[in-house]
């Protein structure tokens, strides 16, 4: 598997990141003149070659840009209460950037146990997980907000909210529409509160259930992410 | 939700494991005459009563057996070559757990980075992921064997190998029948030998893809099992 360097402002900055110029120069021991296969994570791959190895800030040129079409015709959002243990979200990132997301929007709820989360360290999974599954694109991470805003914003989607209530909830299998902007919801391991999901479906969004099983926050997350996946796949 | 206790000899033996007796007389302070809610792991629930508080021994009096049909109609098998990282596998034995899984088979393939596991400590993680989604049944984990002994045994249902080689392959999401047992193998990080691919396939496995994403060993195996419940929930 060829090695790939993530650098964002590739095409109008020719100096690598210092992680990964680090990564090249000191990790990899590359010369100048080496080989170099790069994305922006903006859906663009680039071959290259190093003109100047430097672990603060190697240089490169651009031999040839290749468009990556996306591999999904929709965008698919899942908006999410942060889990009390960092390292359950960090794993959802993670697994959902390999299986393909467009944007995680954390937010706080009534319940939610934590109320921060740390950015770079998420950034440094997702572009991880990116390179790992030899994407060009890094999905978005919003900036955490208030459920009650965010449920407010606009979205010109399909929008769910995954709730463990008793109340009426169509399976996300049975009502998921292919090839269509998605926004799901998934609450805190105490759930939403009543008032939430009542505030939730208030503004546009439909109640699913994601299967059977009690899932944990985090397979919850998961588990919606890889059904829209696969529901546009069939 | 309730409480649940795990005691795999409930019904032949009154006394709890001490791991849930220490749980449930020294953590949670349960007195005598104090209701529980146990599972035995094959798919019964029963109420009881504490007789005995003890943080070596509990001893209950079952009130109730609840039989639980099993949610799904097939046997659904992962075998796979255990992660370098002991925490990635845990993470899939974890999920899959919550999801729904009859057995994982653990093998030694050619290029394993792993050749032991820990047992107890897995089956910790399964006995807590089967409490946590409110389950009766705890997952078989067999021992690890050699692949090439694995593809040998007898297996009744359909039987798939994911491999990364570019040969024909089929989507999973296209050949996985509706209620049938299921057998699916996940190589390691370095992918299957082309040999055991030849052997799979002579042994009667179907090679498949699981969509377009480049997966980690752990990400594809939990994919492959929730394809197959998403597949049979359709």
């Amino acid at each position: 598997m060829d090695i790939i360097f993530y650098c964002p402002d590739i095409r109008t900055n020719p100096q690598m990141p210092e992680l990964e110029s680090q990564h090249c120069a000191r990790v990899l021991r590359m010369k100048e003149g080496d080989p170099l296969f790069i994305t922006d994570g903006k859906g663009y791959f680039y071959h290259a070659h190093l003109l100047q190895a430097n672990p603060k800030s190697c240089v490169v040129a651009i031999d040839e840009e290749i468009a990556q079409p996306k591999e999904w015709d929709y965008d698919l959002h899942i908006a999410f209460a942060p889990t009390k243990k960092l390292d359950r979200m960090e794993w959802f990132v993670e697994k959902a950037t390999e299986i393909g997301i467009d944007a995680f929007a954390p937010f706080q709820c009534r319940y939610s146990e934590r109320k921060n989360i740390n950015a770079s360290r998420l950034e440094k999974i997702m572009v991880s997980a990116m390179k790992q599954s030899q994407k060009s694109r890094l999905p978005q991470f919003d900036e955490m907000i208030k459920f009650k805003d965010f449920v407010k914003q606009p979205y010109s989607g399909q929008k769910f909210i995954a709730h463990c209530y008793d109340s009426a909830k169509s399976p996300l299998t049975h009502i998921c529409k292919k090839s269509t902007d998605t926004l799901i919801l998934i609450g805190p391991e105490g759930d939403f509160s009543e008032e939430e999901v009542a505030m939730a479906i208030e503004n546009g969004f439909t109640a699913i259930s994601l299967g059977e099983s009690r899932l944990r926050t985090e397979t919850a997350a998961l588990v919606a992410c890889h059904t829209v996946q696969l529901i546009n796949q069939l």
